[in-house]
Formats: structure tokens, C-alpha cells, sequence
């Protein structure tokens, strides 16, 4: 007698990301996979000493039970952030600290979604929020993207449209998985549409803070004057993505909803993990450890656009993001980006085949690559061998397709 | 345009234990009502060892994304403990970490529960289980239970004659809210039953290591042959509840697709804090330090029952728990304790209310009173100061009762 299970879980499987950076943990691959932060620029000396000065001055209150909400004086610094960086009108009782933006993203799901309710995401859209609200079933229906970001007269023509859209999901910097920047144009007509309809919008920036050039652009939240808009941060990228420690700022009636959700869901966050970063937001200059980051990013990613300029045919195109830690490839459309993996596997090179990025999976002559993770050294011998990898398939190809060619006349001469 | 909700948020509110808590903050009040270790008893400089050893020997891995199934050293440690003190058979690849206990529940209900679902538990069960799944909207069932643990036999009649049972829920040791630990022949005969149905069970122990006498008792996942039983684990009231580090055993069909929803639901548990868990486990003794919690529990729940026992009015019954945290009384049936609640609160004690722990709220004569945040005199005042209360409720019914009386009587005489 098998247990039965929700019927959620019918079609919930493992992520193919995850999957494939189980294979690439042995040191030999070179990975562009994963999402991972360059672990050699984390702050581990100061973090360490933000702990001890946490446990010496304040351990039992560090290790006990704490609000859902989170640690105030975190909360105070955020909001404080988010208004003088970022221009949103916030205060720490609109701030609620998550188990990384994660969490949020399974808390919007639980808020907003019932069985068939519509979800719209940008084409291709973030992995990780398929996976978070695909729980909740969602119907998902992609907006078509431009470089610009969302495409806001068809986004209009959806709204007016269609009943049961509840959550427009978007990462208007340096989005997972593209790379594309909104411009602010962009920003502004979307913030217009969207207040004319009573829908929710999610709002994921987890690499604003990682731009290498140009002007930061005010988010889509500093435009919102009706409290639709939650706005999800997180130090996984700035600081260390193993604490999992991200934030949400929402307006007041929805804000309570998340609190209870939390509540549900896990209590509250770690009062010692919160404690420790604010202890290190107080004691060090995040913004000098920042530049830091965008400086060694910066290179990576020049390393990885001067690779493919000089290592990819001209069939395979390529964004060029102004920040964040990835990089979108799109390939002639009759290669299939998976069989691609399997190639560039045996050359001892990963990434993530562009498919599991479309909620319904029907893109597949796409890949993301992630150049945050590898030094520039790295990254110029992992291009080289993707290069080799895509060159055979489009070898392969012309040759089966000769083949075929070939074959189909042996038919006709035989018939 | 308000944003529209899931269904699901219409029936949940904040958890009244969590209001109450609020209130208790100040420092004058003596509260009974949360569920707080002793942070006297926390091992601080033991943890801040054990952090400072981590940061600096493995900083760069404790600072970076880890597996959703979590850190493996600490999933040995897990896997051999359940093992050798506990009987239960599992291994490391049956081990998730969550983050705190909390986390499990949701996941549980995740996995199992399609609205309308019957969820069968203790009358009454643990309130932040029934928080956790509501969100999931299943139908409650309250089996009978008595001194030795749940009514099998009432169990064995539910199993048999309701559909959609998925899930059955229990806390066999110190039970949160009444402090009641079933007996060995309870468990056995529940395992029985249970296993002839395809019903999934949560084995929910946060406070099995704080048995203050008699010898323990082995958990129902020892006896479950079948994969049924679901076992949850945490360090919230064994080290410290604000690091949100509990974990879960079961086997491998389910495992795997709680891994796929702990995933979506927050990526994985902080990695630094496994790590300083499982730094600690290896660096220290736990077991010297759950003797010294278990010898300062042991007295303040021997204050609290003879406190009860010279302050309370002979109508009042109370639970004698041989470990844990909690303390179950039940007043009067026409008392109550919201009311009480309110008349404490004045006198400055807290506690919760025990109808919060009935999925259907419908017992208000009964009261949760956690030892184990208190000092003796603290105790001991607060006690009395409840008794206090209670004795004023009794008076002012029975005046009630006199006038009630005599206005029917004078009501009798106009007539």
C-alpha cells in the first residue's frame, strides 16, 4: 500500500540544475552551471569577527527564539538602504526578514495562488521560481522579452484579457537567466499598466548592487503607489548565499498575510544569522566590499564575451549584460542544448541547458553560463572547449543531414 | 482594486500564542505562555568556539551554497544517534536538514495534502502544527487520548471508515500542549494499526532528550517496517532554537520528494549554521549539556507542580509531565481561559489559552504553562498570582450565579 501523495506532487521533479551540479562537484569540470558567488571574495574574516563581537556581547539572545518579522535593527538598516539607494518609500514594519528570497517566492505562492490561477513571467523567466510556485499550480504564460526587458503592450493586451492572473513574476536587473537590464522607460510603462489592474507583482533583485557600468535604475517598487508591488532583496549574492538571509518589503495588508505565512512555514529566520550580518552591516563598509566584487565580476564577465567573440561560430549569439553573473547563448535553433551538455560533459565543461527556464520547457536551443564562479584563466580554456563541443554538433548536423540527403536519393533509386 | 488572495488565506489568522508574546515582552510580566528554552542554559562559548573554528578552517564552504539535503558530516551525526539511542534504522541518505522542525510540518503538508484532506492528531495537538498545515486546508480529526497517548482503538475505527486520510499526526514524548508521553504497549499497538492502512505518519520529538526520570521509550519510527512513519528531529530545545536547524528521517520514496519540495521552499538550510552544529557535536559534549538542562528543568517543573498543588483550588487539574517543557491545566468546564487570560494579564501573568491547541477550538477551559523560561521564585510568584486569578473567576461566578438566582426569583415574584 503506497502512500498517496498531494496531487502538487504529479508534476514536481528535482530541478536539472541541481542535478547537474551534483555531477560537476568534482573539481576537474569547469562549471558554468551554478549561481554561485566567487567564494574567495567572501568577507570571511570580518563575518567572522561580526560573530564572535554577536556572541560575546549578545550570545543568549543570539541563540533564543526571535519575531517572525525579524531582527529590528537588520530590518532599520534595510529599509534605510532600500529608501536612500533605491528611492522605496519603506520603513522596518513593512520589512520582513526571509530564509533567502526563496522563501519569499514559496510565501507569494501560498498568498496569491490557487489551483489554475495564472502566473506572467518574462520569457525566459528565473528556474527558481518555476520550482517555487510550480506547488502551488499556477497556468504560467510567458510575456515575450526584448533587451529592454517585458514587452508591456502585450503584457496590457493579457491583462485586459484574461481572468485569474494574480502574480506577475519579473527581475528587471541583470535577470536569471538572460542577463538583461529593464531600461527605465520600460520600468515606468509597466508600473502604469499594472496599477490599472488588481494584480500582484513580485519584484526579485537579487544583483541590483552588481552593476559594472552605467546608472542604476530605480526599481519597479519606487513606482508603486498602490501596494502592489513586493519587493524581494538578498545578501546571497552581496554577502554569502549559505546564510540564506533575503528580505521582502510589501505594503501593510499584504505584509501581514507573509507574516502569518512565515509563521507557518518556519517560525522565523535564524536570529543568529540575522544578528551576524547586521553586526557586520554596522561594523563594515558593505559598499567598499561591493566594489570589490563588480571589479573581479566585471573581468570575469569581459573574459567570458572576449572568449565567445573569438572561440563561437557566427551562428551562436550572445547577451552582454551590464551586471549580475550571467550570460544567455542562444544557438542556431535546430541544436539542442541538452545533447550539447552531454557533448560539453565529456570535454569536462557544464552549464544549464536554457530550457528549464521556460515554464513550459520549449525552448531548448538556449543555455545560460555563469562566469562569477571561475577565474578568467578558467573561463577562456571552458570556452574553448564549449566552442569545440557546439563546432562538432554543427559538424555532426551537416554531416547527418548530407547523410540524409544522401540516403533519400538511394531511396528514390531504389523505388 | 484590492489584490485578490488564495482561498486558502480566508480561514488563517496570526497564532494567538504569538500575540500573547508580544504582550510579554516587557520584563515584568512573568509568562508562562512561550515555548523558550532557558538562554542561561545556552552553550554560547562552546558555539562561539565551534563558529570561530569553522570560519576559520572551512570559511569560504560555510559561507557558500549547499546541497538542498544538507551538510554531511551532520547528517552522519544524525543518522548514527537515531540509531544508537533512539532504534531507529535510517542512514545519512535518509536525512534532511530543515530549517527548525517548522519547516517539516509545511513541507508534510505539502507533500500530502490536497484540500479537504483528513489530517487525524491528539486532542489536544501541538498549535504551530496545526498552523503549519491549515495553509493546506485539510479537514481535522481529533482521536480521543488519555494519559498513555492516543485511543488506538478510536484510531483503528477512523482508518477504517473515513476516506482521504493522509496523514496522522503525533508528539508521543512531552507532548506540546499537555506534557503526556505514551506509553511503550500504546506505541506498539498504534505502529500495528497504522501499518495495516496506507496512511503516512509524523513522528514529531523536539523534547525526547529532556526526560527528567524513568527510562525512555522507543519512538513509533522503530517499529515502522514500512516507510510509513516520518520521524522529525530538531536542536531548537536541545542547543538553541534561534539557529532554525531541525532535520527529518524517512524513507527513500518519500525523502526524495520532500528533498524536491525543501528546494523550491527555501534552496537549503543554512550552511554556516549546520556546519557550527555539527562543529559543536563533534568538539563538545551534548550529552553533559542535556544533563545540566534536564537537572534545572526537572526543578523548575517540580516548583510549578508544587506551587499548583498549594496555590490552585481543588477544582483545578493538572498534568504531572515526566520531561519537556509544558504543563497542561484544566479548570472547570463553565471557566474560561481566554477570560483568565485577560484577568492574569492584569496581575502580570501570561500563558496561552489551551483552545488554540484544538484543531476546532472547542475546549476553553484549559491552559498551557511552560517551566522551563523561569526561575524558581519566579515560578512560584506567578503561580500564585494565577491561582489568584482563578480563585477571583470562581468567586465572581458563584456571585454571578447568586444573582442570577435571585433576579430569576424576583423575576418569578413581577411575574
Amino acid at each position: 500500500m503506497a502512500i498517496q501523495l498531494a496531487r502538487r506532487m504529479e508534476g514536481l521533479k528535482a530541478s536539472d540544475v541541481r542535478e547537474i551540479l551534483k555531477v560537476t562537484q568534482s573539481g576537474e569540470v569547469i562549471s558554468f552551471a551554478g549561481g554561485l558567488p566567487a567564494p574567495e571574495l567572501f568577507p570571511v574574516k570580518d563575518l567572522a569577527a561580526a560573530t564572535q563581537k554577536v556572541l560575546e556581547q549578545e550570545g543568549q539572545k543570539a541563540l533564543q527564539y526571535s519575531t517572525t518579522e525579524g531582527y529590528l535593527p537588520l530590518r532599520e538598516i534595510l529599509a534605510d538602504r532600500m529608501e536612500k539607494r533605491c528611492g522605496i518609500r519603506t520603513t522596518a514594519d513593512e520589512v520582513l526578514i526571509t530564509t533567502g528570497s526563496q522563501q519569499a517566492l514559496d510565501l507569494t505562492g501560498k498568498l496569491l495562488l490557487d489551483e489554475g490561477d495564472t502566473v506572467l513571467c518574462e520569457s525566459p523567466t528565473y528556474v527558481g521560481a518555476i520550482a517555487a510556485l510550480n506547488v502551488f499550480c499556477p497556468r504560467w504564460v510567458e510575456i515575450p522579452t526584448d533587451d529592454e526587458g517585458m514587452d508591456v503592450e502585450a503584457l496590457q493586451r493579457r491583462l485586459e484579457n484574461c481572468d485569474r492572473i494574480k502574480l506577475i513574476y519579473v527581475v528587471p536587473n541583470f535577470q536569471n537567466p538572460t542577463g538583461i537590464t529593464w531600461s527605465l522607460e520600460r520600468r515606468r510603462r509597466f508600473a502604469e499598466v499594472v496599477m490599472r489592474h488588481s494584480v500582484a507583482v513580485v519584484e526579485d533583485n537579487p544583483y541590483g548592487d552588481l552593476r559594472f557600468e552605467g546608472i542604476p535604475l530605480p526599481p519597479i517598487k519606487s513606482f508603486d503607489t498602490k501596494g502592489q508591488v513586493v519587493y524581494l532583496g538578498t545578501f546571497s549574492k552581496i554577502l554569502s548565499p549559505g546564510m540564506r538571509i533575503g528580505w521582502l518589503t510589501a505594503a501593510r495588508p499584504l505584509y501581514d498575510k507573509y507574516v502569518i505565512l512565515k509563521q507557518g512555514g518556519d517560525l522565523h529566520t535564524s536570529t543568529l544569522s540575522q544578528m551576524q550580518v547586521a553586526a557586520y552591516l554596522e561594523s563594515f563598509e558593505i559598499d567598499q566590499h561591493l566594489a570589490r566584487m563588480r571589479a573581479v565580476y566585471r573581468e570575469r564577465r569581459d573574459a567570458m564575451i572576449r572568449a565567445l567573440e573569438k572561440e563561437m561560430p557566427r551562428c551562436v549569439s550572445f547577451s552582454r549584460p551590464a551586471g549580475g553573473l550571467f550570460l544567455w547563448v542562444e544557438l542556431p535553433g535546430h541544436l539542442d542544448a541538452r545533447e550539447l551538455l552531454r557533448r560539453s560533459l565529456e570535454l569536462r565543461v557544464a552549464f544549464v541547458p536554457g530550457g528549464s527556464f521556460y515554464p513550459k520547457g520549449n525552448k531548448e536551443n538556449t543555455l545560460r553560463l555563469n562566469y562569477s564562479n571561475m577565474p578568467v584563466t578558467r573561463i577562456e580554456e571552458g570556452i574553448r572547449r564549449l566552442a569545440q563541443a557546439v563546432k562538432e554538433m554543427l559538424d555532426a548536423g551537416a554531416l547527418t543531414a548530407r547523410q540524409e540527403a544522401g540516403g533519400a536519393k538511394l531511396n528514390r533509386a531504389q523505388a
